[in-house]
């Protein structure tokens, strides 16, 4: 069981705070609109809290649930309130028709998220190769995940576990970038002919 | 039915190779050293022929079976060769602790090839996702492609179907930068526990 803080209140946020709860865990809803976080901490139900914008999550895993832009400047703007916390980038900076990635080629929106942290922070991708109602619709999925600290990406491999899924551990944080690039290859496929209803996974 | 030349004589080459004399295609194999393309040859038995290197091959499809830093210099030496040919570019290229890619950041081998190559040559990426033991197991497994020219990529995945694989089509040749990026991230897996008896995949 996690305590779990979502930032942000779209479909991602809504997909894995359902799981969440159904999984035994706490979850705490954070919006900078705080009735649009306290609206779905509502459609939750099942014990969902709110919090307190810019004030330190209760979660011990804070999922960053923002657009890819916002993840940096919310991060920044949170500061030491994130200290020592375990945050779970899950964005995809999908470039304006999702044919490339709009951060550096040598970068991702993890690794800028874990510099723009508190050193105490520790920074896990996760999630982004996941579409939300795939990620919700019950069977078990992949979850790739990258991170430095072995620790923070046992808890949160606990966690995935916890929503039903197979957490997938690619590597340090800079396999980020490959799986951003992967939610790009998602979009080829989708593109392609495969549509929207699939997700990446293993088969071992 | 495909014709198949196949360009190496490695385990891709091999597994390859294999498989589709199994699928009811035709199969010559080329290599530099023509010792090893004959010993090939005949380990394949089934009919697989040798072909002359740098002489056009007979194949339809041309598959480069070799190290992904002898693609270009191989396509290169063809010239006019492959004029009209689909070549399939399978490489993977991996710095040396494969911890990220030995191209440029917004290109790839396959994009590498079919810059080197006539005009009249179609480049399909496809494969790399794929451990040559994996490919040659015998379970139906996703090979992912890319490529700008749709007859081309229908004649390749024709081609996949006759192996007993699937193709996964994920788009125009720019998406072999993110295949060659999946390959890398395979072996993030591989490395943080995973192994090496897996394929990337689509679950639908």
């Amino acid at each position: 069981m996690s305590s779990i803080s979502i930032i942000g209140s779209g479909n991602m946020a809504s997909a894995i705070g359902a799981l969440a709860l159904k999984g035994g865990n706490t979850v705490e809803v954070i919006g900078r609109d705080a009735d649009k976080a306290r609206a779905l901490a509502r459609a939750l139900g099942d014990g969902a809290t709110t919090g307190t914008w810019g004030a330190a999550p209760t979660g011990e895993i804070v999922i960053l649930a923002v657009l890819f832009a916002g993840a940096v400047p919310v991060v920044s703007e949170y500061g030491e309130a994130l200290a020592d916390k375990i945050v779970v980038d899950i964005t995809n900076p999908f470039n304006a028709d999702a044919t490339g990635l709009a951060v550096g080629h040598d970068t991702s929106v993890a690794q800028m998220v874990a510099e723009a942290a508190p050193a105490s922070t520790h920074v896990v991708k996760a999630f982004n190769t996941l579409f939300s109602h795939v990620l919700g619709a019950g069977d078990p999925v992949d979850v790739f995940m990258a991170g430095d600290d072995p620790h923070a990406k046992a808890r949160v491999a606990a966690f995935v576990e916890s929503l039903g899924h197979r957490p997938r551990d690619a590597g340090d944080l800079s396999m980020a970038h490959w799986l951003e690039g992967a939610g790009l290859l998602e979009m080829g496929l989708a593109r392609a002919g495969l549509g929207f209803n699939f997700s990446l996974g293993v088969n071992a």
